[in-house]
């Protein structure tokens, strides 16, 4: 088999029922596909069945074999979402000062290590401009202050139209955006928050754990719900540390962390392996 | 669907084709069972599919399946191995003066952590006899010395034909189990070796470990090989280490991961989640 | 110098000023002694000068030097505690029904890993009584309902200074200890609590955890203090879970969390490791 | 006291006698100094002293009081190194084609992580050109080849004399220093090593680790000595890997963990934390 050949891939979830492994799969084969990858869970408490299935269709029916794969699914009761490896999700970056997320997500991204393309940076500030260009993608300097925020959540809006934006990464952008904002967008927005959640949600995480005393601090991406740092968790790390530390040897410390971790949860994003339920996350690694 | 009914779980490996998945899950569906788990793998570079499927058939059926399921999956080119969860399997355990495994495999096996029945107790040395039948398990000591391996080896192969058992578990058993001993056991063996293979094989793996001042010590649970320390490896942790740490540190530090590991390795061999190929292992966790 | 001789440790914290550390370790070489173990922290912002320090007097003079010691540093305008290494402190175990950290902080003990002796175990119930005897240890079984808890904690009060403890171990005790009762205890108390603290604080904090959907779960041991859940944290640890893992998996993988970090805590705290100040924890590891 | 004021810090070691904490911060406190941090380390195998003192002189005295300080370490029998806190390191980064610490360490410079300046930037390949003077920093491109070794290694010695060089970062640099340029530079090079070492030294780490099939990859920062990846280890971290994880998996995974292992060890050495003896570090972090 072409491994390098165009792929689908699906994720649906709906009722458990009997032979969905097999229904899903024999459609697959019955219509020429070859399945690259399968994954399955079972919520048990709930009698949910979740998938993951990626397959190499023949090549000039791609199009149609999502449609009817769509259909096919829908008619077991699931919900489901196709997308095909040729296409390469838009992502907006939000920034705020901090740049350690923004260099880091935009250097990986020139790596390759992204299924996506990232379309522009939004910041409230005007400093990572010239590094921005530096890196020839657009920036858009958008302040934002309470009077203003309506206001400046409509242009933000019209850029993330203007460039098709499928994804919005917060990249430590230290603005909340509103629950209007939100509904409008009509793509996901994950954020990275500074502390193992739902520990020290709100301002200053680091802050609240150096009063604490923990010895580890943690960080977590989540997708951006109305609820403040109360979205479906994507991925968690943690590092230990002491009595030694002062809040900028955490805060230092939680900048590797913050960077890995957002990274990651993007990865698993753009390769659509994230299905969100229930406020949570079932990520097909 | 009833979870508590009995499943059947095949663990199956062969050339990759397209359609395996959608045949295996076809035929379980076409007999009326219901899949429970199921997680395939493809090695790209070997072309070699591997499977882990766990089915609840009906339950007159069970033993009928397994052998269809066998046939089947023979003739799709597949090695494969099909265990009921009514069968628990007989563990012994090796042990000679560290104590730390030995307790914490029987308390857990007490606790119903793992899937097996735990049959005996054998040592080459007679320290922890009381302990032992303290857990009302049977205790061998059979000593071991460059002289009598040969005698000593078939009398443990007696005990463990006669007590029907299906995984040897290496407790920090400080002998060598003859290339002659691994071939005529006919079931394989689980050893926790006291470093992060292939770092420090053989003896004392802590003290080389301080004599290179590493700063992270591990351990390794694997299959036991006629390679010494060479076995496939099943699972490895590690903890970081400092100048500050002594070898007896570094001893204290590991027992916790020794017994975890041990611990984690023997469940998922219980569980028929491990496969296998090309001295290296493929886990469906 | 001799390693094996008795040693002095002391434990002293307050307002910092120059010429602390030389004015200490110049009292104890002036006094023949021998320092083993030297170590200090300044709290920067709220200029508070920490120490442990571990000494080896001349062996005919320990108990006058612990008393000039104190003497000393007391001038000096610090709050000090002075030990000798072989004034090996009582402990005393209170358990539930879950016997995995009971067994395992028993089991270390018998390997010497504790620099204390198990005085006793109390629990609620009488399921551990035959382990603990079997143990060779004095079990006391002291029921415990809202009617009747200030009489059970007389009881429980009465059996400490019987066994003249100096440290209390929660082990899984799934029982509050009244303030008054902490108070005229007259010992620390250490708790292993189930979660990464301040997150799910409170009862069933592992079905907290998998209901909002953590990347990671935790465990917490602390000084017990009047508010629950609430006093100086020692250490914490945490493990990976994923979507795979239903409550009883956490379950699992947490006691294994709980075990050694409730271990490792009272073996801080038994070799007189760490000082609390403003609800926080200075661990001299 | 005031924490902005320059300080003095001193490692240093040697044979193990009474009193050497006291007379050494004695020595501190009757000139007029005010210790910052002081940490010691007694290697009881060994009978050697070792201590990292950092103190805060009279503003006016430091050059006499380094001066003098050392010659009272000597004088106690002891190895001593002082240096100042407004003395920065000047810094030479060697990369070949990977490009992830290079931005890595560039990064954190500007942000002001690390107790030093980069004077340059030196490359067998010239890829990196672009982006290095996009940072303003001095680009050398050195091609190597067998038969010019000699000559490059030349170039590259007169380029560090020229920048008054004091640390040689390794950052992926693919290249193998010979015993004469190490010999010659008179300052310490940092190396990234991709695997646990030492397991894995030499070529293609990643290839190795996959091919034995271990389940943690890690990654190693040491001082490079005229051994082949068996220099003084420095710092070392890992991560799980599984079978789902190819070669490049392994490869992307291993960037992060190279990337904040050489940071660290980086700025450990930069801020003087760092005493080699016997092949091992001791790190007063």
């Amino acid at each position: 088999m072409n491994l390098t050949s165009e792929t689908a891939s699906a994720l649906l979830y709906g009722p458990d029922k009997q032979g969905l492994v097999a229904q899903v799969s024999g459609w697959i084969f019955k219509h020429g596909g070859n399945i690259i990858h399968a994954d399955q869970h079972r919520d048990a408490e709930e009698g949910i069945f979740f998938q993951r299935v990626e397959w190499a269709p023949p090549p000039s029916e791609i199009e149609t074999q999502m449609a009817e794969f769509t259909a096919m699914a829908q008619e077991l009761g699931m919900k489901v979402r196709v997308s095909r490896s040729s296409k390469k999700p838009n992502v907006a970056i939000f920034v705020s000062r901090a740049a350690h997320c923004f260099h880091d997500i935009i250097l990986r991204w020139k790596t390759g290590e992204f299924n996506g393309e990232i379309a522009c940076v939004i910041s409230n500030h005007d400093s990572l401009r010239e590094a921005t260009e530096g890196y020839n993608l657009p920036f858009f300097h958008i302040p934002i202050d309470p009077k203003n925020k309506l206001e400046a959540e409509k242009e933000q809006l019209e850029i993330l139209k203007n460039h098709k934006v499928d994804l919005v990464i917060l990249a430590r952008y230290m603005q909340i955006l509103s629950a209007g904002m939100l509904e409008k967008m009509g793509c996901p927005a994950i954020n990275i928050h500074h502390s193992f959640l739902p520990a020290f949600a709100g301002a200053r995480p680091y802050h609240q754990a150096y009063q604490r005393g923990v010895k580890i601090i943690g960080v977590t991406a989540h997708y951006v719900s109305a609820e403040l740092d109360g979205g479906p968790i994507i991925q968690q790390e943690v590092t230990h540390v002491n009595h030694r530390h002062g809040v900028s040897d955490l805060m230092r410390k939680g900048r590797d962390l913050e960077k890995a971790v957002l990274a990651q949860a993007v990865r698993w994003h753009l390769e659509n392996r994230i299905l969100v339920y229930n406020n949570k996350t079932v990520v097909f690694d």
